[in-house]
């Protein structure tokens, strides 16, 4: 039952173990949704487009649809009479045939009627008779138009099959737009996965609590949820457990049922131990049990039954970092994000000199003023400086300084 | 029954039109919401702390709660033996007070003991006995330690009172986080406007109807309702009206019981004429009656009982374009967002020489590639040029050409 050896890790070995365990533990699934309601979901398959746009040769222009060479040598001093036998309205469309010397009405987006294959624009036209019948009037053609003169072809838009959007692609207005117009009723995007999030110790107090000497309220479960919410996930908020094995190894034990990943976060004091990696070592395999980076060594990566464990440290700071920095990125990429994860990292001047310890890897949360970068030099319990910190650098193991004025990568919440 | 005189203002006044008429029919309302529910949301207020953070004057370190006089002078070589009369662990307290000679065990996070004044590590301490008892104990400390030492003075992160968000903050996880801290149960934020969706015209199809010869899929229901969630509304999709006066007046009164804000698209052809604007000149009052821009000159603004109604042109790319530019920020300021504006707007180098036509400003849809500007040349019926457009720039009315290589700033969808 467990191994009481310390799997201590680099940085970039975490990494590759909390990579592979996803790839290993989670299975990226689709669903089927409604269009209407794919705002902001991402597609998870290539999607071709399953009609021809427009889908039919059709008007650019209000106007009348002619045979084209019928205009040939037609100017303002020199028209062409034409007899119009029909109009067609938005929506409809004409059932009759142009002959020579004959024309439609048509308005913009209608289908061109059979036998003409250019538009003359109602500005370049001349009603003769004043009539309520709007059909079998003559009308003056003032213009000479050149053949498909302001028709779009069937197709000429999109055509049927075309590769319209690509895997991954997250849904934004305009793409959503995009497939509305195919008439496309429901379609696949990634399925978010289910996160449960479970804060422990005995000082903790949801909302409802009053405040006694001694504890505080707990942040990490509404902290944790919003950032499982813009990794793409689907939150599940177990509440608070007390520094109890048998409470823990109950609640993991249910959590596990209705998700794929579980967060606890605390589960390790001076007083009890590390009761999150006992009921691991239980239950299940621990992968990791420290990570060698500040703040947040006492960090735990684990699987119980094929899901994914993951502990965070108890400071709410060091939680947020190690969240962002080793589990972030995972959750993004089974949710069908992972290609918009570079957007969040930026370059910045830094403002004032940073000091570092040596031997370990250090990840600082920092405030952009002016596009400067202020680290927050601040023990890691301030949960004050999570009001004001945009992001985080990093700092190389190997670095104790990094001066004013030099350049670093922000990541930035 | 309404004037006959086109409205016809240019961008600028427009613009200055559409935000008086946000600000003269909406009041910015606000509502409470829990915590654990305030994701993205805005807050509507300045908020201040609630307590003091931490509430307790406490212990940065597992280890020793002592009276720093008591290890003045000590060093490994030298320690002093202090009698640990109690043990604290998280989430509880001590009620003993600490005398000379006297120390309390402590554990991280938890108040610093009567008496005590500086925390010795729990690295730098041996207990002289093995005992299951943790109280009674000799421990030797084997370092001087200052007063104040690993202690975080009560209200040190936060001092109740302080103002910690701005009225207009969005709520990322992190400000979430701090918000918990002080156990906030809810809190006010920016009410989400109601928006209403209406699309006009005879030749529009829903998803669930069949195609027929003339017909299209309606588009800017979709596009519509997106572009409102990311303006930070809430739209109230209300479906298709055909092109007729009766039946888009029912629906426009239906529409307005339930919403701050309709927005209808269509409504004009060449068929039927101007119905939307016959409606509003009924209901209410027209201000705007197209704005001198392309594409999308055949705009209408309005109100109707102190409600803001809105008249975009039919075809989607239009529509788009003059949502954004015209609609979109007074609906995200009046949602709390406005402060966000800008960082959707970006300066790239345009990769090839556009042409304009001069006396009317254009908005273009560009696509963003290589980190340059490509605009996207297609008939304004195009819907395909809204699967890849990233965003649109702006050609002033005076400019005709501007050069390959040139920066123009591009609006981000």
């Amino acid at each position: 039952m467990g191994t009481e050896f310390l799997k201590i890790v680099e940085a970039d070995e975490a990494k590759k173990i909390v990579e592979n365990l996803f790839k290993e533990c989670y299975k990226i699934r689709s669903e089927n949704v409604p269009i209407e309601n794919s705002y902001n979901r991402v597609v998870s398959e290539d999607m071709h487009a399953t009609m021809d746009l427009p889908p039919f040769d059709k008007a650019l222009k209000d106007g009348y649809a002619i045979k084209s060479e019928d205009s040939f040598g037609t100017a303002e001093e020199n028209p062409k009479i034409l007899k119009c036998i029909d109009t067609v309205e938005a929506g409809s469309f004409s059932k009759k045939t142009v002959k020579k010397g004959e024309c439609i009405e048509v308005s913009t987006g209608t289908p061109i009627p059979k036998g003409t294959n250019a538009i003359v624009m109602v500005e370049f036209s001349e009603k003769l008779e004043k009539s309520s019948e709007t059909i079998n009037i003559n009308v003056a053609i003032l213009k000479s138009v050149p053949p498909n003169e302001d028709i779009a072809k069937k197709g000429s838009d999109i055509k049927k099959g075309k590769l319209i959007l690509k895997k991954g692609t997250a849904l934004n207005p305009v793409k959503i737009g995009l497939l509305s117009a195919q008439g496309m009723k429901n379609l696949d995007v990634f399925k978010k996965p289910f996160v449960s999030v479970i804060s422990t110790g005995n000082e903790l107090l949801n909302k409802n609590e009053k405040m006694e000497h001694g504890k505080i309220y707990d942040v990490n479960t509404n902290l944790i949820k919003g950032t499982v919410l813009s990794s793409g996930g689907t939150p599940i908020t177990q509440g608070i457990v007390k520094d109890d094995y048998d409470e823990l190894k109950t609640k993991i034990i249910t959590s596990l049922k209705n998700s794929d990943i579980v967060i606890c976060s605390g589960g390790t004091s001076a007083g009890v131990g590390d009761i999150l990696k006992d009921v691991i070592d239980e239950l299940g395999e621990v992968l990791i049990h420290g990570i060698s980076v500040k703040p947040g060594k006492p960090t735990l990566v684990g699987k119980i039954n094929d899901k994914i464990i993951i502990g965070l440290p108890g400071n709410p700071v060091s939680a947020i970092t190690i969240y962002n920095v080793f589990i972030d990125p995972y959750i993004r990429s089974i949710s069908g994000l992972s290609g918009r994860e570079n957007s969040k990292r930026k370059q910045f001047r830094l403002a004032k000199r940073i000091h570092s310890a040596k031997g370990r890897m250090e990840y600082l949360l920092v405030e952009i003023k002016n596009n400067e970068v202020h680290p927050i030099v601040k023990d890691s319990g301030a949960i004050a400086s999570l009001s004001y910190a945009d992001g985080y650098t990093k700092i190389p193991k190997s670095v104790e300084i990094i001066d004013a004025g030099e350049f670093v990568d922000v990541s930035l919440f």
